[in-house]
């Protein structure tokens, strides 16, 4: 069986969640709190160096860091993660562009709205990540105004790498509804018969 | 023929050089400014909607996106993409490590400082890079000290991913002296018979 070290309301983590559900697989959870330092502990940074959760512990002690990394491992094999090799590659393409140009901006101005309640020394650090944040919005309604899920036709871990903090981005002071094609798209998502949601 | 849409001094484009190199692929080179705005064009924007470089154009006009997807698509069934299931999402984890805790800050403090000459309304947020810089350095140097390669015995597109602006790092104001396990694996990356720099 699996252990997961996260926090709930963490996409990154959700990510996990989600995946772990769609593919039906046991798993534990271990609840971390990266506001009380739990992953700056000697313990926690051996099993990620960098300090980050999520981490997916194997039965065998060994652990994965990086949650798309982790959706790869976990997706392998499945419907979840095409085989062709261009498609794969725009798999990887939506997820790298997650973590560099979507993350940084939403998963950031939502900690600072969300967790922090928006103090006014991050206010202007606030505003610049809502332009930036909108910039990759834009990028994905690109997208999805032509496909129905990220690559094509078919629900892939590129989708739950997007939908972990584009379905809570308003938590963070974006409004979705100007994007259509990402409004759709998070209804489809979130209809499969095996969806779990964030905070279930 | 694979045409790559990038520049010279970009550590993010250097790496998909690196790889048709070492991989013995041809190509031609499309260099891409930028700073006057290259990017931003509707004719590059149809290449990537997320206006970023390198883009990788196939024969049949198909472009590819997001520096270490390419080089998961190029390195696919040769010795620098292991296909063993736990060593891949190795690669994969240390590729995105490299886009989330290296790059934006060992990439920026460097394009502040050798593309912009560190101006003075600048310097605050490039001494936060530095901080952030060294923390993962440090992360790579916990792994290095350990292993000849980031995964393992063996040379991957990790390392490729990695070393593009780990070799520049000084450009970015950072010193290596105090990193004996990553300078040698610097050493050893630069030693493969295949190798081309960055500006050959």
């Amino acid at each position: 069986m699996y252990t997961v070290y996260g926090d709930y309301r963490s996409g990154n983590c959700y990510k996990i969640k989600l995946m772990l559900n769609l593919l039906g697989l046991e798993y534990q959870w271990q609840a971390v709190d990266i506001l009380k330092g739990d992953t700056q502990t000697a313990e926690f940074l051996e099993k990620n160096p960098n300090g980050k959760i999520p981490v997916l512990e194997l039965e065998d002690g060994t652990c994965l860091w990086e949650s798309n990394a982790i959706l790869n491992f976990l997706a392998d094999g499945s419907e979840f993660l095409p085989s062709e090799p261009r498609l794969r590659t725009q798999v990887l393409q939506w997820q790298f562009f997650e973590q560099y140009s979507h993350e940084p901006y939403i998963a950031v101005a939502r900690f600072i709205q969300l967790y922090l309640g928006l103090p006014e020394d991050r206010r202007h650090e606030y505003e610049k990540l809502q332009t930036r944040g909108y910039k990759a919005l834009d990028v994905m309604e690109h997208q999805l105004s032509r496909t129905p899920y990220l690559v094509g036709e078919q629900y892939s871990i590129a989708d739950i790498a997007l939908y972990a903090y584009t379905h809570v981005a308003h938590e963070g002071g974006f409004d979705l509804s100007r994007y259509p094609g990402i409004q759709a798209w998070l209804q489809r998502v979130a209809s499969h018969p095996k969806h779990i949601g964030m905070l279930d």
